[in-house]
């Protein structure tokens, strides 16, 4: 009821009050009357209080109920609140300390053993043309424990740029023992910075990452069921990533030295220096590099002899690749293809001058390919060729040539095992010319593998670990590889050509 | 006032005042008896809206309070969330990049001098008996810097399985100085991956753990005052974990692989494979383990001469073993036993499947108990025993005897000190016949030791640390176990029997 | 309205209702008056009630809409809690197993060459002054790779007290590869304990820290910009820090030993101890130090013969030293000025303590002095100097005295590039008489360097990293100081007096 309409109506009612001093009948009729239509309205007035005091009484109720159980909410939000904060303190006062931490890592151990358990050789080198790169398959033939920890320090500044510090430790290790420093091999692998999204760069280098260090080039890739790089550029170096010219084409170039000889003997050691420029274009990469290592062929050794006095000291590598998003453009799957060709020291054509050895004269030609597609009911396929042609390598008129095919094969179980077999056929006609005490062989090997596998999940994918795997491979090569050399793998003690059984169990992680 | 009664209130306001036209004294006292009724009754109502009205406002302003005090609760929750949320940020990123990453250490270092302040020995196994295993109490006996770190990564999986991979670093040195290339043992102790909670697994193996890699075994066990693992399998392998029969029954098989000899060496290599079968009922241990090391007697040297021709090419190892809750079921504390046996390559009772050297007629039986218990009035009891004997070990004939008695007490002083005090006595019966050079001797040890002992909390407590140690510790033994062999500590230059006091101060940690 | 208020207002009603029964004029005006005030008694509450009902129901809106809100902002918080809980699931179990991880670094890595692009030599420690710490400046003077890795685990306990253990991983290496494993330098620098805030501990001890085992003294300090600690005082051992006298007074007092000779030949090994008490009061630093090696002239080598019978057995040390907020007094900025003795052992007045062959008559002063301060317009500027004097070193009658000046400068470009230079100095007059195949020389050192240098921010800050720097480099000397050795650097192939120029790329990090 507004203000104005109360003084009205009080107002009557005084009015009224004092006519009440006639003592007429009439004029009692007319008070009375009147008296009636006050009082109704005070009636109504007093219902509608009744009314609105109810309302208010529920709202009230309402909102008391809903503050009560808001303040029960509250009370589990406040609880939960502290023990998250609890729960964080540590990480927070981390963080500030830390910065963005990241552990990475990738490893493999296991045991493998002959058919009379006992020991036995292995690995994707084990032919004699793994001595220039010519890998095997990898499942059910690795004799040793490898591991890389990564750990890096990473930062978003105020202004946007971003700062990235890596650090790999790596060790490889053939012995089953836990306690390994007599043949410890850890060392520090990696240690670089990168700096990216710096606000003072635009245009082309708007997405550019700077790095420094030493490092495995970003943009090296594998044929993972050989265990062999396509192309390893690595070493101690600067460069500038995805310099950016379109939505399709971007380039990184790179400055990378290597060392060849003995580090402790000043007079044995020679630097070799690495230019090299990547680009890509849509699914096509062409990398070029050139190299220079003076004084390499003026080496000496502890007597002050020349270590090899007709190795090159310059050298050209280039690679063409094409990175498919599907099965070799048939079918959804992934594909990877690189030719690659090296001279002088450019032709160890994987691992770009890693090798002082090489000749002026040196020519490699090299093809790998490989691809993933499921094939439906569970299978998966995962084909791979690795061929290299290599003249004048070492010594003028030698030569190493080789080609390898894979096939890995993926049968889904249940959703935590998986059977995996592989076939690995090499063939290799390596003519050496005396060099390094290697005699001239030619032939073939075989490899199969059969590898029931326990994964956490991830069945069937070619690339997720960690695995755990029981397997059996049969390897056998043509009686002639026995001859390659005396200190290598084929015709050493037990182990010879005929066919081999070779048993095991090994996990293998990466993360 | 419910609405029907109001209905039936008007309804009689608006007959009466129909009856108002007759303009009688009696209607006019019947008017006003009505009137005084209908008065009466607007009264109450407006009575009984005033005190709802009351009552409202009491709710409505109690509801307000409430929420205004829930408003301010509120704002520090949300402040607080925010700050969580701000402070838990680079935690969450890291997260997603690093996943479960865990890190774990041991360590222990300080200084350990004569009471010259000079260059002295020490170390649990500084008897002629540690060779064979006989180790002596720790506390103020240890020389080393010694460490351990583990980097672990750790996911659960959206199908619910679990997954780990563990890596550890470790070194041991006895220089004092920073810079410790030129001595480093630093190495890769353990790698290895494990996966639970499979869930394609189920019965026995519903909780079942399958691992693969380099590790010490999970259920190793040790007593700690002597630095003595009571039986520590390790080496490169794979197993199941938490096989389960039933409550109270569960079991883990493992195969793990050992390396004898030069690893460098391919002809000085023999692989030990160990199969363990570890069944737990209860408090009862039992554990069988079965090993061989083929061609281990064929092992040569770089001469092509056999190391030990006589050398065990099989094994056995048993251990039963009793976990108690209690001190030895007499009162509150903690206690463990085991019984020990092994034969030929298993006669290496602890480290099993390590010793390559050993014969096959090798026999060895090792007794092991340790126990904790409180004592009242901030007093703590740890007594431990170990005992072995063993015959035919590495030259037939041969025998190796020797028991050690250790007690620890612990005084607490105040919540950040206690003293710490231990008693180690040893008795050995060596007869080596000769073999490595070492001479029959036979005798006791005794080592005393006090050491004051600050810690962040947590004293009184056998297994809790970091510790920060003071100590001085007095050792004498038999003057006929100086002779046991020239290179051993005792009898070396300034270390013979007679009374050596050995002082330091020491830090221990683990996490 | 009161109870009583209302009882006797009803009491009124039911007295005028008695008096009805009199059926006069005068007693019906009577009663109607009375009527009337009753009804204006119950208009007036009926219209009070109406108000309060009002505003009841204006509280009991605002009651609830408050609520509403209330309840909307809870939800948000509620949501935003449960994402930060879940967000931080991993962190918290991370917590509960791994503690405060805290993972901190530094790294430097680069390619140096010279101005063939080949190898070259570089270091601060490049000049024949170098040998007894005559360091000169760094920029564009490293030919290493130089990685420091430290893990720490902290915690803070209930009873308020804290522990950290800290352990450093660190490598030096010259070679560019990335596989490292033959010339690993890779060892385990630190690791250590502390113990702080603990609460039995009052008084000067209030804010102590005890620690104890393998480290560096966290109170060393360093002129960043020659790579020269001014004080390094790091060996295994234990201390306290902080035991606080005044406002402005604080105290440490540490026990460190460190090893002289080869760990591995018992013989060749003397443990030397340093007692040192390092005092702060305001800026001024006073820091003495005594040490003892007992046996240190009776070391042996292989063959039995004394490694140097006329070492020293004891030393002392002394340090002044003053820790400006200012550049000098003069001008905003930093600076560090410290006046370093040391005697016999004491000596090596840098690494305390870590050199076995000085003579007990060996005396050495140095003087060591940086400061930084900006010059406007976007250039700083950072002057060092470096001097010292040696006598009777190693060999009766021998000195070693130098002088380095160093000058590093930063021109600010953009926020993410700055130029520096740096021109460095030095004099030096060595007359090692024999010892060590050294010949006497003297002359000077100049070196001038360039680096345009890139940064993710912080330009201008002397001590903010990351950075990645080109720089080109050029140095000259006295072709006297080519004589000083046939194992050193200068002299050697390639690299001699008149004029060297050399040029590269470097990352470096802290963090």
């Amino acid at each position: 009821m507004k203000k104005s309409t109360l003084a009205v109506a009080l107002s009557a009612i005084f009015l009224s009050t004092s006519v009440w001093a006639d003592p007429s009948m009439s004029s009692i009729e007319a008070r009375l009357a009147a008296m009636e239509q006050r009082l109704q309205a005070a009636e109504q007035r007093a219902n509608a209080a009744e009314s609105r005091a109810e309302v208010a009484e529920k709202q009230a109720q309402m909102a008391e109920r809903q503050a009560h159980q808001l303040a029960a909410v509250q009370q589990q939000t406040q609880t939960s609140a502290a023990e998250v904060a609890q729960r964080t303190a540590k990480p927070e006062q981390k963080s500030a300390d830390e910065g963005g931490f990241e552990f990475h890592g990738y490893a493999r151990s296991g045991l493998l053993m002959n058919s009379s358990a006992a020991r036995t050789q292995g690995g994707p080198t084990v032919t004699p043309a793994g001595e220039t790169g010519g890998h095997v398959g990898r499942l059910g033939n690795e004799p040793d424990t490898y591991v890389e920890l990564n750990l890096e320090h990473k930062q978003t500044l105020d202004n946007g740029a971003t700062t990235r510090f890596k650090a790999m430790l790596a060790d490889g290790q053939r012995t089953y023992n836990d306690w390994t420093a007599a043949s410890s091999d850890l060392n520090l692998r990696q240690a670089f910075v990168e700096l990216g999204q710096l606000p003072t760069f635009s245009g082309a280098f708007d997405n550019a990452t700077v790095w420094a260090g030493k490092r495995f080039d970003r943009d090296n890739f594998d044929i993972h069921w050989i265990d062999s790089d396509v192309v390893f550029l690595a070493g101690t170096g600067a460069g500038i990533y995805d310099m950016t010219w379109s939505d399709q084409a971007r380039s990184n170039i790179s400055l990378y030295g290597r060392t060849f000889g003995d580090i402790e003997n000043n007079e044995n050691t020679a630097q070799n220096y690495i230019l090299s420029l990547n680009n890509f274009v849509g699914p096509v990469q062409m990398m070029v590099s050139g190299m220079r290592a003076k004084d390499n062929d003026d080496r000496r050794d502890i007597d002050g002899l020349r270590v090899k006095s007709d190795a090159a000291e310059t050298g050209v590598h280039a690679l063409l690749g094409l990175h498919n998003d599907s099965f070799y453009g048939l079918t959804e799957g992934t594909s990877k293809t690189a030719l690659l060709y090296g001279h002088g020291l450019g032709a160890e054509v994987k691992s770009i001058g890693s090798d002082g050895a090489l000749l002026p004269e040196a020519d490699t030609w090299r093809l790998a390919s490989y691809g993933t597609t499921p094939l439906g009911g569970g299978w998966h396929i995962a084909p791979a060729l690795l061929a290299q042609r290599s003249d004048d390598r070492y010594v003028k008129g030698d030569s190493y040539d080789w080609a390898t095919v894979n096939l890995r094969l993926i049968q889904e179980i249940t959703q935590n095992f998986e059977m995996q077999y592989e076939g690995s056929y090499q063939y290799m006609d390596l003519r050496p010319e005396g060099y390094n005490n290697r005699n001239a062989v030619s032939g073939s090997f075989t490899k199969l593998t059969v590898a029931p596998t326990l994964k956490a999940g991830d069945v069937g994918d070619f690339l997720k670990r960690p695995e755990i795997r029981l397997f059996a491979t049969w390897m056998n090569w043509d009686h002639r590889l026995d001859n390659y050399a005396s200190d290598d793998a084929f015709g050493s003690k037990g182990f010879d050509a005929g066919g081999e059984w070779n048993f095991g169990v090994q996990m293998e992680t990466w993360f």
